[in-house]
Formats: C-alpha cells, structure tokens, sequence
C-alpha cells in the first residue's frame, strides 16, 4: 500500500449517537499537469503514485505517442505536480483536432462512436486466448486482496495486468481511467507481451475504458462493475471480450463470448441491443 | 424512472451453477457534442435525459455563462447527439485558455489548485443556513429511494437540490458531474433562491465536485460517498460544509462543521490535514 494515496485529517464523526472528534484516512487528489515539447497539454487530477507510467500511459490513450521510443524525456517535478515530456520528433499538438468528435457515414453501424483519436489508436483484437469462469473469480479475488486503500479511503480504482492464473502488474489511482493508464504505460515501459493476457479492473466499463483497453491491445476484460450500452457496443466492434458484474459466485459477458472457454461451446448469440 | 436512461440487452449470465442466455438492464450512454456559436466546444458522454438542463449547467460550470439569460438559444438534435447553443454576446471562445491550470503565488496556500475558468466562477459561500444530523440522514434515504435506475443498472449517479425536509428536484446520470450540471443548469432556468437549500448526492467529493457547488452557490453538501482530500481543501477555502459517508446511521462532518446543529454547539475544530 503506497503512503502517497492517502493522508490523514481530522473529521468529526457521527457514530449513531455521538458526534467526536476522529482521525479518518482520506484518498489524496493530486494536480498533475503535463507539458508536451513545452506546451500545456493537460491537467490529470490523480493519485500520486506511478507518475512515470501515468504520463506515458496518458500520451499514449491520447494518441501522442504509440511506444515509449517516441519519447526522448519525462522530467517529473512532483512537488508542483508538473511533467515535462519532449518527444523525439516533435508535432504539432492540435488538441482541438484529437477531442474532436468524428461523425460515422449515415449508414453502417449509427451509434458507433469515436473521437478522431480513438479512430486512429483503438485497434479491433484478433487474440485467440481463452480463459474458464472459475479463472475469471480467482482473478477478482486477487484483485480484491491486493486493494485494501478502497476499503480505507472509499476512492481508489485498481486495474491489473494478469495471467489466467495471476496478477502481474497492478496499479492504483482515485480515477478509474488514471489505473488503466498507469497500467498501459507500465507495458510501454517494458514492452510486456500480450496475448496471453487479461486485465482486471475494479471500475464501470465504459466507452473510453473499451477504448482504452483497445488500445493498450488486451481481448479480455474483467470487472466487478456493469458496462454501458456504449461500451458493449463499442466492444462489440473491436473484438474485447467483456465479463461484468464479476461478484461472488456470479458474472455477466457482455460481448465475444468465444473467448470464455464454457461459453465457446455454447451457440454463439446476438449480444447486442435486443 | 425514465426510459432512455437504460436498455434491455442480451447477456451471457453465470449464476454459480449454468452459463445460460438472459435479458439485462443497462445504463445508456449517449455522446452529446456541443457548439457553442457554431464552434465545436465540448462531447460530453452522458445518459441521454435533460439534455437542455445538462447543456445549460455544463456551460456554466465552464465558465461560459453566468446565468439562462445569456443564451439567446439551444437546439437538440436528439437522435444525432448534437446541442447547438448561440450566445446573446458573443465570446472567442479559449478553449486552451479556460482548461489551463492556474498557479498560485508561492506564499499563502500552497495546495490550492484551481483551473482559470473555476478561479473566474467559483465563489465562496456565506450562507448561514444549517441543518440538522437527523434531517441529513433522512434526505440520504430519500435520495436512495427515487433511484432505483442504480439497483437495475449498477451505475446511475443523482444529485438533488433539496430543503433540510425535502427533495424539490433530483437529476440522474451515468456521470457525478452530469447529474450535477442537469442539476444546475434547472437551477439556472428557474432563478431557484437557494439560500435555504441543499444538495444530496452519491457520488465522490472531488475537488471538481466541490467547485461545482461552489459555482452552484450551496452551502452545505451530503453525499453517501467519501471525499478526495483536495476536496476537502476546497470546501474548506470555499466557505463548504462538506458531509459524507452517510451511511445507515453514520456520516462524518469534513469541513465548516458550523452549519450543522449538532457541531455549532462543540468547541471549533480544526479539520484539516494533520
């Protein structure tokens, strides 16, 4: 458990009859803003823990960059909460253009959605790796176990890189989409090989947490929380097998059933909107 | 409980024993893109209700409009996803300018973060308005009984503007800070006086939650959920009494303590970071 994730203050406690003075630990929010080749990019509002990982994760969602190579420098000056990141061949950052909304052809699939970002970075999954349902519980479980600062603070998200059998990498942060980040940026570090391998996240599944995980380029996502419409959608399009609601005994999949070993031999079904 | 915030779709169910087909509630997430004077400015992804009121807060909260009279007008295009706003006075609109973050001298508080558009619109609070533990806790209940969208779908957030007996309005949304902004922005359409008033909500306190109430102009603040200490700064330089983990029978009291009964009556405590 990382000390820099929470801090203790003084609340006032109402225990059901009394009203006293107590400590109580609280996640820490922290500004982080980014310059890119000199220039503000953005502010993250984050946990500070795996700063490194986080700002190359972030370039990378944002579609900045596609491998660690790209950067020449990360200069963290982490008592201000600023990163300075060169590129090795600088560009001109049209922040305009990346959050731009791309609007599909009128026909095709309506609701598909993307920013022109996602259109160039998110990529459909061909992986052929299975995993069985009693796998997908082991790894929440172990996901559950290693995250007692949610138990502590009641804000932090966690999101790991596994095996079918067990945790790799793991990573904290109050926002769900800041976990997934320092994670992706975790695998650019150390160019971690993918295919045989799921991630399991402790946050809502939605359309930028599909694209996400489109980009870092994993097929099987697992979480405790629901997914939106949009996500199954979106999911549906890129090929990311989907398992929500991942709670005791009970899951749902949402999306490329193929992947989950019991459901493989099932008939395939239509998941999508009824 | 409205339609559009959920669909019914197909989903693989594990229920501890067989694997088999079943109907699911979703939440629905909807991109809404808005120009402002036709000039692309922001996709919010959202559950697609009160879609004038999120459009109306969104922008206020951005620091674009101050109040419903600077609109001259708002058109949706539902099905598409698009919000055209033109404004009586035309701004150049920075975007660049109003995301920047804005440092504070190096004296005086040092963990202050604000953004120029929060700096410009976030006001602090004066009001003397207090309520009591017992009339917070039954608020906490009230919301959680109008919003059942959150058991079906596991993942609806609802702010309500409410008196220390009542709800009077309550908005839902798959986003904290929607569900706010709806908020808001019916707030804005209505001139509601507000001096009597508070908000209930279930999401996490974040500092942009906190400057989001701020701009809203309430005092008093109670949420089932835990605060971020960067919240918690903010509410304490902003004149916000922050209540949160109101759980069954418990809450805490995180900042200006002074507006809830009970506390006014305990010598002054100081709750900031240790």
């Amino acid at each position: 458990m990382n000390n820099h994730m929470k801090s203790e203050l003084n609340v006032l406690k109402y225990n059901g009859n009394d009203l006293l003075e107590a400590s109580d630990i609280t996640a820490v929010e922290y500004p982080l803003t980014v310059y890119v080749d000199d220039e503000e990019f953005a502010t993250i509002v984050c946990s500070p823990t795996n700063i490194n990982e986080l700002v190359l994760g972030f370039l990378a969602s944002e579609g900045l960059i596609r491998n660690a190579d790209q950067i020449s420098s990360i200069e963290i000056d982490e008592h201000h909460g600023f990163a300075y990141v060169q590129l090795k061949i600088k560009q001109s950052i049209n922040k305009e253009f990346f959050s731009k909304r791309m609007i599909g052809s009128c026909c095709g699939k309506s609701r598909q959605f993307y920013f022109y970002n996602d259109a160039n970075t998110a990529k459909t999954i061909m992986s052929k790796h299975q995993i069985s349902i009693k796998e997908c519980f082991s790894l929440m479980k172990q996901l559950q176990e290693c995250s007692i600062d949610f138990q502590q603070t009641g804000g932090v998200h966690n999101a790991a890189l596994c095996t079918n059998d067990t945790i790799l990498y793991y990573f904290s942060d109050i926002g769900r989409h800041n976990a997934l980040d320092k994670l992706y940026g975790h695998i650019l570090q150390h160019n971690v090989p993918l295919k045989d391998k799921v991630i399991v996240f402790s946050g809502r599944i939605s359309s930028e947490v599909v694209l996400k995980i489109s980009k870092i380029g994993v097929g099987i996502l697992i979480s405790k929380s629901a997914p939106t419409t949009l996500g199954i959608e979106l999911a549906n399009d890129l090929g990311i097998t989907v398992v929500g609601f991942v709670r005791k005994e009970k899951l749902n999949i949402y999306s490329h059933p193929e992947r989950i070993i019991e459901a493989n031999h099932l008939p395939n079904i239509e998941l999508r909107k009824k």
